[in-house]
């Protein structure tokens, strides 16, 4: 089923090869009746398109929306929405060269077993970053959805390579801050850090090489006692779609892995009373117990891999021929995926967080 | 739908309240006509029980699992598989006196919100630790079903609190070496870290508190070319059931977060080959490209909290009358729930492994 | 999956085989604080049960259903449900000396070859008409809180062989009419015709052969608008849920069939305002349209095969040796299962409108 | 989930409206390598386009199918299919004035309610009849390759009002009648029929009225023992689907209704060896017994209501004004649905049987 998900009464199915003629997104389960901003559509979608500031890939495809059915007059009409992206830029020659090396890192080799090597290949086919445009615009429908129910969601950078920037404050964050975060070019709490993660991201570049990093995400406004415990929580879903968006190699929720060296005593957040609502005085749980919310910020991180394509000459195989190679890849990439995933990050959460709320 | 799995053709569902008459499973799609050895399923289940050398709770019950339906003289029928464990040992005046308190770091306070104030708070409900009996046996099951098919899942503790055991050898590990682990009484790779383990795990018992820890998880003989991208991968299953155990935070597969710090150069896997098979001469993919396995041993790491219950006074509400309290928890707990953890995350991976292969 | 429904925030998975220890359901997805009349579920279950005056089977388990989880003084908690009946009566040497010839009309056969020759044939095994009892319970359960809201569904025998009673007015009909039809022994609207059926019964009876029937069912108090056009309306719900009772051969919605015969001008009901509600003249339409309830009483019938076992003579292969051979049936075998289906479509139809309003 | 159906590892995901820009559909699980003719693709869409001769709507939109991801240079990746349809003749002014008025027998009143009013109005919107275009396309691709697996569905209409034309001999179908019925204008066995049935569905055009039937569907070459007992079988499955289609009012399996009358003896159907298979002397249970496929032909037929749209004046209601007013519809409509539901119905057998084979 790869490329869909249902839960609740949300679907979505996501179609398209890199460098076929569209790819898009059907979601199914959006109420009739919900008015749409497409121009803040557009803008959320315009964060995952690539830069023109040498920190992604020149690639110009324009990624723009066509909402082809479900919408009028920019109402929702309760049946399902369908957007296409029509591929405009498709120099599918880069990739020839390439088509049966295993390019470290990519699905390339998996793919082709997968699909018994019918998977098309030009640049990734279904497995390309480019896949995550659709799923950016289904998560600014979400955005807008969750925004009337005054939930949002915002995510930052928390680290490019070894550089750190400060996290989320998990007990008092504030809607502004998230909506500011979330506007910056890169989209940090302390602006002291942008020179410094280009500089990585650039030094990356020259070096022929790439670099990952970790983003941060919190959301605002869920009200308490939303998922259920088990298998269909908040934390299930939301892993479930976070790791559909490529590179994603961990995730982890309040304070994640660090919880495993404290003691029950630091990590247990105590309740308090606070203007007639529970509160915890601390938020070592990232805003979930027993997999429903808990009425604090949702706090989660995640790790994204540096991208696997680089310009320097790797040892390989090629799959069809069962013999050793030097591959090179030419192409544009980015030499930081990181910037672009973060409303990628933010739109696996809100739809994970609809498909609660519908 | 919450304690229940769906993929493939796999699914099974959970029922049972910690101090209600029994708690249990019921799973579907395992096909007819696979012998199961009894005993080893109580062998696998044996390691989730509580211990009685004072790292785990003392409480009696036995975990016996009443195949009640799906196997007839030990072969199944291709027809639902019920498992029913009875819960004999009640005591839940331990419980009585705190019900109306929120535990911190349990889901009291979000589970009676999402559940009207009509969940069985006795002993934690249905989000007791105990639940996790019915999917140890499920995961027993497909602990033999992946074996007569070459697969092998272990798991080790990679870390109680600041104590940390050796990982895995990514790129090599052997079948013996998955299985050995598994039967030791704490399941180490370096046994020389038992003793110091236990010490973490007693001192924080004799502080009235409780200490977290790190497992990790091998899967061995995963054939390549299983799994899909985006939302229905290998790690999408794997964290969908993962986060179903309680206490889990985070989860990251191969070098996971510790990637974000790496460059493309350093992280990617070169391919070679070997013995006529495609390898990765490292193996910070983790066994998994694209959501796909690729042939190498999967590895994930799962982060777990210290266990919430601890015998300090601790500062909470009464979520009724909305008054702050202090809070004295009785009853017996784990100090560590990391232990008994090991088999219910390998009985997550096994299940979601299961799932793609039948 | 097999024996197992998912729609909306429901399922139930159902377990169990004719002649094993116990068979049961687990039902996911019940709201927590809804109370149960656990005697109102008694009455309701026991008219699935068997009869002792020669119209059904004489097997004397005693369908007793102990709930397992889920229920705590009959509240529910909303955590799942789970209901356990055990096999009392198990005389399975009736079924040794039959168990490799194909029962005409069974599933011995196709079972046979669809679970590799490993499913357990005594008594049918999972295909026995005794895994209703479950569904029953579960429809009981679905009964209660469709009753709640308001919503009652009633069903009754339209034909037994040849002898036909009326149907229920589509436009005319009201609950006392539902629960009077439903309480009788054989539940009819006309009881004139509880002897003519009866003779036809033992008639068949007596002629060592067996008889069908048709059900029809309604549903009063379904609020408008619910459901949705193409697959996942009332009408898809309702027969996958239907087709799961076995020995049903057909389901039609208002006129059904007979539409096939008709002008438009003769089929299309007329929309009329009544007391400020939007009503149809008649009811050829059966309640629902595109897939949505109008707000008509929901009208449906279901065509019951005469039940396969008899205790004539008949040909038949030994699907083992491939063979052909004359099978006698021995054993306790009902004349008509129609009686006893009834409670089975209403918990059918019961269920599928529950999936929709939780 | 509405116009969406999933089940094993097919999903499918239909979206537009009958005057939007576009419909479509996204299908999932196709596997890779599988080769697709696109001219028999258009031949088999093609007959549910509306056609010249008075039998049909005279809306001249081609019905284009373009495919848009999922397949290169004829062969399927093994990703999602895009299949996107244009809608090129929208004459929205039609329908306009009608736009409040519920016309009988349609879901204009019922959608309302549903979608909040928000739901897209002209020409039946999503509820349209042309939105089974993507259905059809779908059923297309599903029919080549199960025609690769030697499965073959046909379905001819049974009866037109109260012409009728002869069953499919239930036990004796060869595939070249499947494919020969299949090719003809009105597929119809006995072809002398077809002047009879074009006089009545001329007549209700002439008489500003319209008729409906049944259409009879067989499926030859499915494997035994495929599909399963309760609620994921055969029956289940074709019936979630079959009611996807409008205008459908019911659905029969074998004998279906007519079951009803007979007694066990004359129902059952007799085993026997011919050449070495096993098969029955009649085949009164459509070649499925308990879910699960027998080998001997698959037979349904399914009931077709008149279409509601005729252009006789109707009494109706404003369903926002909530006055009584007199319809009269103007617009293009089709005097008799049946002949091109007759591919909707393959259609959606063959995606029903696909979906338990991939």
């Amino acid at each position: 089923m790869a490329s869909e998900f249902k839960a609740g009464n949300l679907s979505f199915s996501i179609f398209g090869e890199s460098h076929g003629k569209a790819i898009g997104v059907v979601i199914q389960g959006i109420p009739g009746g919900i008015t749409l901003d497409f121009d803040k559509i557009l803008e959320y979608t315009a964060r995952r398109a690539p830069k023109a500031d040498g920190t992604s890939t020149a690639r110009s495809e324009t990624d723009f929306p066509h909402i082809v059915s479900g919408v009028v007059d920019n109402v929702t009409t309760g049946t399902p929405i369908c957007c296409v992206i029509c591929n405009k830029d498709q120099r599918s020659n880069d990739y020839k060269s390439v088509s049966h090396l295993a390019r470290p890192g990519h699905a390339d080799y998996t793919g082709y077993i997968r699909y018994n090597g019918a998977n098309d290949l030009r640049g990734g086919g279904h497995f390309s970053g480019r896949i995550t445009a659709p799923l950016v615009f289904a998560g600014a429908v979400a955005d807008q959805i969750l925004l009337q129910k005054g939930i949002v969601t915002g995510a930052h950078i928390k680290a490019i390579g070894e550089v750190k920037d400060q996290s989320f404050d998990p007990v008092n964050v504030d809607k502004e801050q998230l909506l500011r975060v979330r506007s910056r070019y890169l989209p940090l709490i302390d602006t002291a850090n942008d020179q410094l993660m280009r500089n990585v991201i650039t030094g990356a570049f020259n070096n022929l090489d790439s670099v990952g990093g970790i983003i941060e995400c919190c959301t605002l406004g869920m009200p308490v006692g939303v998922g259920s415990p088990m298998f269909d929580g908040l934390e299930n879903r939301i892993s479930q779609l976070v790791f559909g968006v490529p590179a994603v190699k961990g995730i982890e929720f309040g304070v994640g892995f660090e919880a495993a060296a404290l003691f029950g005593s630091e990590n247990n957040d105590e309740f308090y009373i606070d203007h007639k609502e529970i509160k915890t005085r601390t938020n070592n749980h990232g805003g979930i117990l027993g997999g429903i919310s808990s009425g604090m910020p949702i706090i989660l991180r995640v790790a994204i891999k540096p991208t696997p394509s680089i310009s320097r000459p790797q040892n390989t195989v090629d799959y069809t021929t069962m013999t050793e190679e030097v591959l090179q890849i030419k192409g544009r990439h980015d030499p930081c995926i990181v910037p672009r995933a973060v409303p990628c990050i933010e739109s696996a959460v809100n739809l994970a967080l609809l498909s609660f709320l519908i």
